[in-house]
């Protein structure tokens, strides 16, 4: 991973020129030093056996997330925006996790390079974390994510090859899409340069932008924030199902119960926020339509943008835009959140109870999807929902320690948790910022992004005293 | 329950005297409908079976609850305070609840009858809701409650006397702890008056107070709030232990889980947030962790006495008091929340999903206060934790609508359905008050009340389709 991620790094140098690329120094070095440490690391484990037991896989995967985060970080460091390490190592996490919380200002007049270097980290985190969706987390079992083992999410050598082939289709997915929303934009009336670093943190639902602005910069065409739309939701949709129907079985994204209730979700919120504008506020019908479904897309699918700062829209839309921090998108898709399927989940749960309530005795099955939900399931999936939960209170009471006001510390943890960009309340608000929080902030919401993105559990798990015991 | 509604409702008037009691023909009225409407129905049911399938058990539980709160606000409309329909049904159903929220200012120069009446209600409600622990929601089954069944919460006829002895019991306990209380207070300096009233308040878990300033009228003496807590600490825990230990179980109230976790619970918040208070502003430690205990304990609790605006310690206090209200006493006590043992269990599963990460294929077994913990129970814990979370949901969403801002919108349905009592925010936090909401609101609120006071579920189950069909 660290040869590639140097492939990478050198990627702005090679596309901008030299004379494009002001911190060139900065990424010829930190693409040396990926390279060095990932040549390191090929010969020391050359010959050793790939067979990983539970507690290394890990150990494995929350130490590469952090080792590219801080790697991502370091041409942020050695640039010349003279970024403190923690500024620096907040803006790489945010990056890799396709968070999109930013603690730079000037964006509009920033090197092209170092932007150009930000899209490209949300970029890989996006299909980094597609990636791990099918080859770690559901044989990890974690949060009820056994769901979508496939017969291709076995770690025998058996299954080897047919994983490789799904892997090779969803990076052709995940390109094919990157670049369609690129030309899309283009054609609408971004620059190049504009496009490209768009097109890289839509489809990955990071939320990156060229501007301090985000996507206000285009707030002037709906066109454009329309598209954008789309392309989140893209982004926000299990991405083996795009797979699949190239494969030939079609339909089978539609006929997803994941699928339809995330774009239903999208569908209702965006009509009644629409309505609650007009009625309020009145407007343009179909500007306020825009940038309702543009802003709600960006928040549910966990990208980031923003195209005006949303939370002058009233105490509805402001209570509106608090929940859907909360949703995300479809597992197996580039966004992050609690997503949809915990939600259905406990909605199956629920209606069960209600059963049971009535007819004691009655016999239920529970079905998802066709396949059928087991206590265990379910059991893991009140794991993650608790944890979530318990991560959020202890994020919002160690940054209120530290004298941030309650919107700021609950929305803060919350965004940082769900990979959202931007929180609530005027300082890290979607018209705000991170920089002025405290470095020990920075800190703890780094934590939280990293976890949430690897869906607490597997980070937790190493934290619980069972795992070292033995 | 009527005829004995209105004996309570002629108390007023007969401890009073006629001279003390202003209001004493309204309550003279509302006694002779409510024992009008008693005997009626003693009439129309004489001679029919007392088994009752589990839907009308429903049915029957909610209209209780709302037709106690309908008469028990009959006085306080019909009285001098000219409030209207909704004021008074709204304090009514606040009243019997145990919520403590209220609509009335002037409370240091009320009526006594009318001050009296208030605390009765709040009393009512809270002996109310210990027998319905009992007697009604371990046998519907709702949120995990089955976890307290007994040998005597089976509706056979066998089971009848032993559950009467169980009755008796628990109304010995609560009318003994309620006198202590009331000797306690007066005691330490309080009127007869505010003795009785805030006994009848503090035991209840309820909250209501006879002055705008709740308990901050006696802030000046630690040794009251001290009392206090400990009496609304009594309030919250499960009242069928004091029963077992009066019949010589000796210390099986300290080896109960529950309590241990509440208590240690409390003792936890109380250390920290008065070390946070001394750090930031100093003080008197003994008073700042007087008034941290009293306040925390009366969120905790889920009684909503205030002896100060506690909004004002400090983010970290704010943010600690959000997340209090969550939380609630022991299930089988007089307070609400969503209870300690689900929080219990939700731990449970979580160390459960640990322990199964690392050894996929460990046998684990669960038990809670030594017995089993079936996924039946599991599953429906879950379904009150979801249905909790919607509610909460809905609730802020509807007051939002109304343009009431966020703070107030998610605290204050946080507040109903926890039954806690003050909010968050300017308007309805502890220093504020419920009068200046729009009536929607106040009508929202009070739906929140009945169904957190009823463990949600029960009311929910009969707005489900199922319901009616067949």
């Amino acid at each position: 991973m660290l040869v590639i991620l140097s492939i990478f790094l050198s990627l702005p140098v090679i596309l901008m020129g030299f004379s494009g690329s002001p911190n060139a120094m900065a990424f010829v070095q930190s693409a040396a030093g990926s390279l060095t440490l990932g040549v390191l690391g090929l010969l020391v484990t050359r010959g050793q056996s790939r067979y990983l037991k539970p507690r290394y896989m890990f150990i494995l995967t929350i130490s590469s997330w952090f080792l590219i985060s801080v790697l991502g970080a370091v041409p942020l460091y050695l640039s010349d925006l003279n970024l403190s390490a923690t500024d620096a190592l907040f803006e790489g996490v945010s990056g890799i996790t396709t968070t999109g919380s930013t603690i730079l200002t000037g964006l509009d007049v920033m090197a092209p390079d170092i932007l150009l270097w930000r899209s490209m980290l949300q970029w890989i985190g996006g299909i980094g974390i597609i990636g791990m969706f099918v080859a770690v987390l559901p044989f990890l079992g974690i949060g009820g994510m056994r769901l979508f083992t496939t017969e291709s999410s076995e770690w025998t050598d058996k299954a080897l090859p047919r994983m490789k082939t799904l892997g090779r289709g969803l990076l052709f997915v995940y390109v094919f899409f990157s670049l369609l929303c690129i030309l899309v934009y283009w054609s609408s009336g971004m620059s190049w340069f504009d496009a490209v670093n768009h097109g890289f943190t839509t489809v990955a639902t990071g939320g990156f932008s060229t501007s301090d602005m985000s996507m206000g910069k285009f707030a002037g065409s709906n066109l454009i924030l329309l598209e954008a739309s789309f392309f989140m939701m893209v982004g926000a949709l299990p991405f083996f199902l795009y797979v699949r129907e190239l494969n030939g079985q079609h339909g089978v994204l539609w006929r997803d119960q994941q699928v339809r209730v995330f774009l239903f979700l999208i569908l209702v919120v965006a009509v009644s926020m629409t309505t609650y504008r007009l009625w309020n506020e009145g407007g343009d019908p179909l500007s306020v339509f825009s940038t309702s479904l543009f802003n709600l897309t960006s928040v549910v699918t966990t990208t980031g943008y923003a195209s005006e700062d949303y939370q002058l829209w009233g105490p509805f839309a402001f209570a509106s835009f608090f929940f859907l921090m909360f949703v995300g998108g479809c597992s197996g898709s580039t966004s992050g959140g609690m997503k949809i399927f915990r939600f259905q989940l406990s909605m199956m749960v629920l209606r069960e109870q209600f059963k049971r309530l009535l007819h004691p005795r009655a016999v239920l099955t529970r079905k998802y999807n066709g396949r059928p939900v087991s206590d265990e399931i379910i059991a893991s999936m009140i794991a993650y929902a608790f944890v979530f939960l318990v991560c959020l209170l202890v994020g919002t009471l160690a940054l209120s320690m530290l004298g941030i006001d309650f919107i700021t510390s609950i929305s803060g943890t919350l965004t940082a948790l769900t990979n959202v960009g931007p929180g609530l309340g005027e300082i890290i608000g979607p018209a705000g910022n991170f920089q002025s929080l405290p470095d020990i902030a920075k800190w703890i919401l780094c934590v939280g992004m990293i976890a949430g993105r690897l869906e607490l559990l597997s980070v937790l798990v190493v934290l619980s005293p069972g795992f070292w015991r033995g």
